[in-house]
Protein backbone atom coordinates (compact mmCIF):
# COMPACT_ATOMS: atom_id res chain seq x y z
CA UNK A 1 0.00 0.00 0.00
CA UNK A 2 1.78 3.27 -1.22
CA UNK A 3 -0.23 6.49 0.23
CA UNK A 4 -2.10 8.19 -1.92
CA UNK A 5 -1.25 11.53 -1.04
CA UNK A 6 0.90 14.23 -2.25
CA UNK A 7 3.91 14.66 -0.20
CA UNK A 8 2.60 18.45 0.45
CA UNK A 9 -0.19 17.20 2.11
CA UNK A 10 0.81 14.71 4.06
CA UNK A 11 3.29 17.66 5.03
CA UNK A 12 0.33 19.62 5.95
CA UNK A 13 -1.13 16.91 8.22
CA UNK A 14 1.39 16.22 9.88
CA UNK A 15 2.10 19.50 10.88
CA UNK A 16 -1.53 19.90 11.63
CA UNK A 17 -1.39 16.68 14.09
CA UNK A 18 1.26 19.16 16.08
CA UNK A 19 -1.53 20.97 17.33
CA UNK A 20 -3.27 20.42 21.00
CA UNK A 21 -5.90 18.06 20.49
CA UNK A 22 -5.82 17.59 16.78
CA UNK A 23 -5.18 13.58 15.95
CA UNK A 24 -4.55 12.34 12.82
CA UNK A 25 -8.10 11.69 11.39
CA UNK A 26 -8.95 15.27 12.82
CA UNK A 27 -6.18 17.10 10.43
CA UNK A 28 -7.05 14.91 7.44
CA UNK A 29 -10.01 16.34 7.46
CA UNK A 30 -8.42 20.24 8.21
CA UNK A 31 -6.69 19.59 5.36
CA UNK A 32 -9.22 18.44 3.08
CA UNK A 33 -11.35 20.89 3.98
CA UNK A 34 -8.10 23.66 3.24
CA UNK A 35 -7.99 21.91 -0.18
CA UNK A 36 -11.64 22.43 -1.16
CA UNK A 37 -11.22 26.09 -2.45
CA UNK A 38 -8.11 24.62 -4.10
CA UNK A 39 -5.19 27.54 -3.38
CA UNK A 40 -7.35 30.44 -1.62
CA UNK A 41 -8.15 28.73 2.03
CA UNK A 42 -4.37 27.35 2.65
CA UNK A 43 -3.30 30.73 1.30
CA UNK A 44 -5.97 32.84 3.29
CA UNK A 45 -4.24 31.20 6.61
CA UNK A 46 -0.45 31.45 5.82
CA UNK A 47 -1.14 34.63 5.27
CA UNK A 48 -2.43 35.44 9.12
CA UNK A 49 0.20 32.88 10.30
CA UNK A 50 2.95 35.08 8.23
CA UNK A 51 1.77 38.16 9.78
CA UNK A 52 1.34 36.73 13.21
CA UNK A 53 4.79 35.70 13.24
CA UNK A 54 5.82 38.76 12.16
CA UNK A 55 3.84 41.67 14.34
CA UNK A 56 3.03 39.81 17.15
CA UNK A 57 5.07 40.35 20.30
CA UNK A 58 5.18 40.75 23.86
CA UNK A 59 3.89 43.97 25.89
CA UNK A 60 6.86 45.70 27.33
CA UNK A 61 4.96 46.35 30.45
CA UNK A 62 2.67 43.28 30.74
CA UNK A 63 4.26 40.28 29.06
CA UNK A 64 0.70 40.03 27.50
CA UNK A 65 0.37 39.40 23.75
CA UNK A 66 0.93 42.94 22.09
CA UNK A 67 1.99 44.20 18.28
CA UNK A 68 4.85 45.45 16.94
CA UNK A 69 7.04 45.86 20.28
CA UNK A 70 4.21 48.09 20.97
CA UNK A 71 1.93 48.41 24.59
CA UNK A 72 -1.06 45.74 24.67
CA UNK A 73 -4.46 47.13 24.19
CA UNK A 74 -5.04 46.77 28.39
CA UNK A 75 -2.03 48.91 28.85
CA UNK A 76 -2.29 51.39 26.18
CA UNK A 77 -6.07 52.03 27.12
CA UNK A 78 -6.31 55.80 29.52
CA UNK A 79 -9.51 54.19 31.19
CA UNK A 80 -7.39 51.01 32.84
CA UNK A 81 -6.09 51.71 36.31
CA UNK A 82 -2.39 50.86 36.31
CA UNK A 83 -2.77 50.53 40.99
CA UNK A 84 -4.52 47.48 40.67
CA UNK A 85 -2.39 44.57 38.75
CA UNK A 86 -4.29 40.95 38.34
CA UNK A 87 -0.81 38.69 37.80
CA UNK A 88 -2.14 35.57 35.61
CA UNK A 89 0.24 32.98 34.15
CA UNK A 90 -0.95 33.04 30.34
CA UNK A 91 -2.62 35.37 27.65
CA UNK A 92 -5.77 33.23 28.00
CA UNK A 93 -6.50 33.88 31.23
CA UNK A 94 -6.36 37.90 30.56
CA UNK A 95 -9.15 37.06 28.16
CA UNK A 96 -11.08 34.89 31.00
CA UNK A 97 -10.76 38.19 33.37
CA UNK A 98 -11.62 40.26 30.98
CA UNK A 99 -14.55 38.26 29.78
CA UNK A 100 -16.48 39.13 33.10
CA UNK A 101 -16.68 42.65 32.31
CA UNK A 102 -15.46 43.40 35.94
CA UNK A 103 -12.01 44.34 35.85
CA UNK A 104 -10.60 47.52 35.74
CA UNK A 105 -7.02 47.85 36.66
CA UNK A 106 -4.01 45.84 34.26
CA UNK A 107 -2.87 43.00 34.10
CA UNK A 108 0.68 41.39 34.84
CA UNK A 109 1.59 38.27 32.42
CA UNK A 110 4.19 35.38 33.81
CA UNK A 111 4.30 33.01 31.03
CA UNK A 112 3.67 29.92 33.28
CA UNK A 113 4.33 29.04 37.00
CA UNK A 114 7.36 27.73 38.78
CA UNK A 115 7.27 23.95 38.07
CA UNK A 116 10.79 22.22 39.34
CA UNK A 117 9.63 18.70 38.19
CA UNK A 118 9.28 20.51 34.69
CA UNK A 119 12.05 22.42 35.11
CA UNK A 120 10.69 26.29 35.10
CA UNK A 121 12.05 28.37 37.76
CA UNK A 122 11.74 32.06 38.36
CA UNK A 123 13.77 32.91 36.33
CA UNK A 124 11.76 31.86 33.58
CA UNK A 125 8.81 33.82 33.89
CA UNK A 126 8.19 37.19 33.80
CA UNK A 127 8.83 38.11 37.12
CA UNK A 128 11.55 40.77 37.33
CA UNK A 129 9.76 43.16 34.55
CA UNK A 130 6.88 42.42 37.34
CA UNK A 131 9.34 43.75 40.29
CA UNK A 132 10.69 46.68 38.18
CA UNK A 133 6.50 47.93 38.06
CA UNK A 134 6.11 47.92 41.63
CA UNK A 135 9.75 49.49 42.20
CA UNK A 136 8.65 52.06 40.05
CA UNK A 137 5.55 53.03 42.13
CA UNK A 138 2.48 53.67 42.13
CA UNK A 139 1.27 49.91 42.74
CA UNK A 140 -1.21 49.47 45.16
CA UNK A 141 -2.94 45.74 44.82
CA UNK A 142 -1.24 42.88 43.47
CA UNK A 143 -3.96 40.38 42.71
CA UNK A 144 -2.39 37.32 42.40
CA UNK A 145 -4.60 35.12 39.94
CA UNK A 146 -2.70 32.68 39.69
CA UNK A 147 -3.83 28.79 38.85
CA UNK A 148 -5.10 27.08 42.35
CA UNK A 149 -2.80 24.47 41.77
CA UNK A 150 0.40 23.37 43.57
CA UNK A 151 2.56 25.42 40.89
CA UNK A 152 0.42 28.25 40.84
CA UNK A 153 0.35 28.73 44.76
CA UNK A 154 3.94 28.23 45.09
CA UNK A 155 4.32 31.29 42.24
CA UNK A 156 1.83 33.17 44.49
CA UNK A 157 4.03 32.46 47.35
CA UNK A 158 7.42 33.62 45.92
CA UNK A 159 5.52 36.63 44.58
CA UNK A 160 4.07 37.62 47.61
CA UNK A 161 7.30 37.17 49.67
CA UNK A 162 9.50 39.10 47.28
CA UNK A 163 6.96 41.93 47.59
CA UNK A 164 6.31 41.14 51.75
CA UNK A 165 7.52 45.08 53.36
CA UNK A 166 6.52 47.05 50.61
CA UNK A 167 3.66 48.61 51.35
CA UNK A 168 1.01 47.31 48.46
CA UNK A 169 -2.07 45.13 49.66
CA UNK A 170 -1.75 41.22 47.79
CA UNK A 171 -4.68 39.51 47.53
CA UNK A 172 -5.51 35.98 45.82
CA UNK A 173 -8.73 34.95 44.16
CA UNK A 174 -11.31 33.75 46.45
CA UNK A 175 -11.95 29.57 46.28
CA UNK A 176 -14.68 27.68 46.93
CA UNK A 177 -17.10 25.68 44.84
CA UNK A 178 -17.97 27.13 42.20
CA UNK A 179 -21.72 28.95 40.41
CA UNK A 180 -24.04 26.44 40.34
CA UNK A 181 -21.38 23.70 40.88
CA UNK A 182 -23.65 21.05 42.91
CA UNK A 183 -21.74 19.50 46.23
CA UNK A 184 -21.96 16.71 44.83
CA UNK A 185 -19.31 16.91 42.06
CA UNK A 186 -16.78 19.02 44.08
CA UNK A 187 -13.84 17.25 45.03
CA UNK A 188 -12.74 16.90 48.51
CA UNK A 189 -9.91 19.85 48.56
CA UNK A 190 -12.74 22.07 47.40
CA UNK A 191 -15.13 21.32 49.54
CA UNK A 192 -12.44 21.62 52.57
CA UNK A 193 -11.32 24.74 51.43
CA UNK A 194 -14.42 26.06 50.68
CA UNK A 195 -15.63 25.23 54.74
CA UNK A 196 -12.51 26.46 55.98
CA UNK A 197 -13.28 29.76 53.96
CA UNK A 198 -16.96 30.21 54.93
CA UNK A 199 -18.32 33.61 54.78
CA UNK A 200 -21.24 35.05 56.89
CA UNK A 201 -24.71 34.26 55.27
CA UNK A 202 -27.55 37.04 55.95
CA UNK A 203 -30.82 34.76 55.69
CA UNK B 1 -14.36 45.83 27.44
CA UNK B 2 -11.94 46.02 24.47
CA UNK B 3 -10.59 43.15 23.25
CA UNK B 4 -6.72 42.26 24.85
CA UNK B 5 -5.93 40.62 21.78
CA UNK B 6 -3.66 42.15 18.78
CA UNK B 7 -5.65 42.33 15.48
CA UNK B 8 -3.17 39.77 14.06
CA UNK B 9 -3.83 37.19 16.68
CA UNK B 10 -7.84 37.66 15.94
CA UNK B 11 -7.35 37.84 12.64
CA UNK B 12 -5.80 33.78 13.09
CA UNK B 13 -8.44 33.22 15.43
CA UNK B 14 -11.53 34.19 13.11
CA UNK B 15 -9.52 32.42 10.02
CA UNK B 16 -9.18 29.03 12.51
CA UNK B 17 -12.87 29.17 13.02
CA UNK B 18 -13.78 28.93 9.76
CA UNK B 19 -12.41 25.10 9.27
CA UNK B 20 -15.02 22.28 10.19
CA UNK B 21 -15.58 21.35 13.87
CA UNK B 22 -13.15 24.67 15.05
CA UNK B 23 -15.52 27.14 17.47
CA UNK B 24 -13.97 30.14 18.76
CA UNK B 25 -12.72 28.34 22.42
CA UNK B 26 -10.70 25.62 20.23
CA UNK B 27 -9.43 28.36 17.45
CA UNK B 28 -8.04 30.50 21.05
CA UNK B 29 -6.21 27.50 22.26
CA UNK B 30 -4.99 26.92 18.76
CA UNK B 31 -3.31 30.18 18.31
CA UNK B 32 -2.31 30.63 21.63
CA UNK B 33 -0.24 26.86 21.31
CA UNK B 34 1.04 28.65 18.45
CA UNK B 35 2.17 31.62 19.41
CA UNK B 36 4.05 29.89 22.83
CA UNK B 37 6.92 29.28 20.38
CA UNK B 38 6.57 33.13 18.93
CA UNK B 39 7.43 32.72 15.12
CA UNK B 40 7.74 29.51 14.99
CA UNK B 41 5.30 27.37 14.86
CA UNK B 42 3.21 29.60 13.15
CA UNK B 43 6.05 30.24 10.59
CA UNK B 44 6.19 26.25 9.92
CA UNK B 45 2.63 26.34 9.12
CA UNK B 46 2.88 29.03 6.94
CA UNK B 47 5.34 27.55 5.19
CA UNK B 48 3.59 24.34 4.58
CA UNK B 49 0.06 25.82 3.48
CA UNK B 50 2.04 27.56 1.01
CA UNK B 51 3.54 25.06 -0.19
CA UNK B 52 -0.15 23.05 -0.54
CA UNK B 53 -1.56 25.82 -1.85
CA UNK B 54 1.03 26.59 -4.76
CA UNK B 55 2.15 22.35 -5.42
CA UNK B 56 -1.34 20.35 -4.69
CA UNK B 57 -3.11 20.25 -8.32
CA UNK B 58 -5.65 17.16 -9.27
CA UNK B 59 -4.53 14.21 -10.97
CA UNK B 60 -5.40 14.56 -14.98
CA UNK B 61 -6.29 11.12 -15.07
CA UNK B 62 -8.30 10.60 -11.75
CA UNK B 63 -9.26 13.95 -10.03
CA UNK B 64 -7.30 12.63 -7.23
CA UNK B 65 -5.02 14.94 -5.63
CA UNK B 66 -1.47 15.34 -6.81
CA UNK B 67 1.30 17.56 -6.97
CA UNK B 68 2.42 19.91 -9.40
CA UNK B 69 0.02 18.71 -12.21
CA UNK B 70 1.37 15.27 -12.52
CA UNK B 71 -0.62 11.93 -12.39
CA UNK B 72 -1.28 10.76 -8.54
CA UNK B 73 0.65 8.48 -6.96
CA UNK B 74 -1.91 5.53 -7.55
CA UNK B 75 -2.45 6.66 -11.46
CA UNK B 76 1.78 6.71 -11.63
CA UNK B 77 2.13 3.22 -9.49
CA UNK B 78 2.84 0.37 -12.04
CA UNK B 79 1.69 -2.15 -10.05
CA UNK B 80 -2.06 -0.53 -10.12
CA UNK B 81 -4.97 -1.92 -12.72
CA UNK B 82 -6.26 0.53 -14.93
CA UNK B 83 -8.85 -2.38 -15.96
CA UNK B 84 -10.99 -2.16 -12.34
CA UNK B 85 -12.14 2.10 -11.53
CA UNK B 86 -13.13 2.63 -8.49
CA UNK B 87 -15.65 5.95 -8.68
CA UNK B 88 -15.65 8.06 -5.34
CA UNK B 89 -16.44 11.25 -4.25
CA UNK B 90 -13.63 12.32 -2.25
CA UNK B 91 -10.24 12.13 -1.66
CA UNK B 92 -11.02 11.26 1.55
CA UNK B 93 -12.90 7.65 0.46
CA UNK B 94 -9.68 6.90 -1.65
CA UNK B 95 -7.72 7.09 1.51
CA UNK B 96 -10.60 5.50 3.30
CA UNK B 97 -10.26 2.52 1.24
CA UNK B 98 -6.88 2.03 0.21
CA UNK B 99 -6.76 1.51 4.21
CA UNK B 100 -8.23 -1.40 3.96
CA UNK B 101 -5.40 -2.76 1.43
CA UNK B 102 -7.79 -4.92 -0.52
CA UNK B 103 -8.20 -2.77 -3.52
CA UNK B 104 -5.55 -2.85 -6.83
CA UNK B 105 -7.22 -1.05 -8.84
CA UNK B 106 -7.05 2.87 -9.95
CA UNK B 107 -10.02 5.55 -8.50
CA UNK B 108 -12.16 8.40 -10.18
CA UNK B 109 -12.63 11.23 -8.16
CA UNK B 110 -15.64 13.01 -8.68
CA UNK B 111 -15.31 15.69 -6.25
CA UNK B 112 -18.77 15.36 -4.27
CA UNK B 113 -22.38 13.98 -6.09
CA UNK B 114 -25.11 15.42 -7.74
CA UNK B 115 -27.27 17.49 -5.76
CA UNK B 116 -29.56 19.64 -6.81
CA UNK B 117 -31.18 21.53 -3.80
CA UNK B 118 -27.54 22.77 -3.50
CA UNK B 119 -26.71 23.54 -7.35
CA UNK B 120 -24.51 21.08 -7.87
CA UNK B 121 -25.32 19.38 -11.61
CA UNK B 122 -23.71 16.47 -13.21
CA UNK B 123 -21.39 19.18 -15.23
CA UNK B 124 -19.67 20.50 -11.55
CA UNK B 125 -18.36 16.60 -11.27
CA UNK B 126 -15.48 15.13 -12.85
CA UNK B 127 -18.02 12.92 -15.05
CA UNK B 128 -16.75 14.45 -18.95
CA UNK B 129 -13.03 13.11 -17.36
CA UNK B 130 -14.29 9.76 -16.40
CA UNK B 131 -16.12 9.18 -19.37
CA UNK B 132 -13.35 9.99 -21.68
CA UNK B 133 -11.67 7.65 -19.38
CA UNK B 134 -13.74 4.82 -20.63
CA UNK B 135 -13.89 5.72 -24.54
CA UNK B 136 -10.30 5.34 -24.42
CA UNK B 137 -11.10 1.61 -23.64
CA UNK B 138 -9.00 -1.01 -21.12
CA UNK B 139 -11.67 -0.27 -18.54
CA UNK B 140 -13.20 -3.72 -17.58
CA UNK B 141 -15.42 -3.04 -14.17
CA UNK B 142 -16.35 0.45 -12.97
CA UNK B 143 -16.98 0.26 -8.98
CA UNK B 144 -19.83 2.76 -8.00
CA UNK B 145 -18.47 3.71 -3.95
CA UNK B 146 -20.63 7.02 -4.09
CA UNK B 147 -21.85 7.00 -0.71
CA UNK B 148 -24.94 5.54 0.36
CA UNK B 149 -27.41 8.41 0.29
CA UNK B 150 -29.76 9.68 -2.14
CA UNK B 151 -27.14 11.52 -3.72
CA UNK B 152 -24.94 8.64 -4.13
CA UNK B 153 -27.49 6.79 -5.90
CA UNK B 154 -28.46 9.75 -7.87
CA UNK B 155 -25.01 10.13 -9.18
CA UNK B 156 -24.33 6.12 -9.32
CA UNK B 157 -27.68 5.61 -11.68
CA UNK B 158 -26.50 8.47 -13.26
CA UNK B 159 -23.13 6.74 -14.62
CA UNK B 160 -24.77 3.52 -14.89
CA UNK B 161 -27.14 4.74 -17.61
CA UNK B 162 -24.25 6.78 -19.49
CA UNK B 163 -22.43 3.75 -19.82
CA UNK B 164 -25.05 1.51 -20.26
CA UNK B 165 -24.44 -0.91 -24.04
CA UNK B 166 -20.88 -0.46 -23.59
CA UNK B 167 -18.92 -3.32 -22.51
CA UNK B 168 -18.29 -3.00 -18.83
CA UNK B 169 -19.06 -4.33 -15.63
CA UNK B 170 -21.20 -1.96 -13.30
CA UNK B 171 -21.06 -2.61 -9.86
CA UNK B 172 -21.91 -0.97 -6.69
CA UNK B 173 -20.50 -1.46 -2.90
CA UNK B 174 -22.67 -4.12 -1.01
CA UNK B 175 -24.67 -2.68 1.48
CA UNK B 176 -26.07 -4.09 5.03
CA UNK B 177 -25.28 -3.82 8.38
CA UNK B 178 -22.12 -2.84 9.45
CA UNK B 179 -19.17 -4.96 10.99
CA UNK B 180 -19.40 -5.43 14.79
CA UNK B 181 -22.83 -3.58 14.10
CA UNK B 182 -25.62 -4.20 16.52
CA UNK B 183 -28.56 -4.90 15.28
CA UNK B 184 -30.22 -2.79 17.65
CA UNK B 185 -28.73 0.52 16.63
CA UNK B 186 -28.98 0.08 12.88
CA UNK B 187 -31.36 2.21 10.87
CA UNK B 188 -34.60 0.23 9.23
CA UNK B 189 -33.36 1.65 6.03
CA UNK B 190 -30.43 -0.51 6.68
CA UNK B 191 -31.79 -3.42 7.86
CA UNK B 192 -34.73 -3.60 5.27
CA UNK B 193 -31.80 -3.53 3.05
CA UNK B 194 -30.13 -6.07 4.69
CA UNK B 195 -32.62 -8.39 4.33
CA UNK B 196 -33.35 -8.10 0.99
CA UNK B 197 -30.10 -8.63 -0.33
CA UNK B 198 -29.87 -11.46 2.40
CA UNK B 199 -26.94 -14.17 1.61
CA UNK B 200 -26.92 -17.60 1.61
CA UNK B 201 -25.36 -19.01 4.45
CA UNK B 202 -23.25 -21.91 4.74
CA UNK B 203 -23.49 -23.11 8.24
Amino acid sequence: MISSLPDAVEALISELTRLPGIGRKTAQRLAFHLLKSRSEAPRRLAEVLERVARDVTFCPRCNNLSEQGELCTICSAPRRSSETVCVVETPTDVLAIERTGRFNGTYHVLGGSINPLEGVGPEDLALDALFARILEGGVIELILANSATLEGDTTAMFIARQVKGQDIKVTRLARGIPMGGDLEFADEHTISRAIQARTDFEG
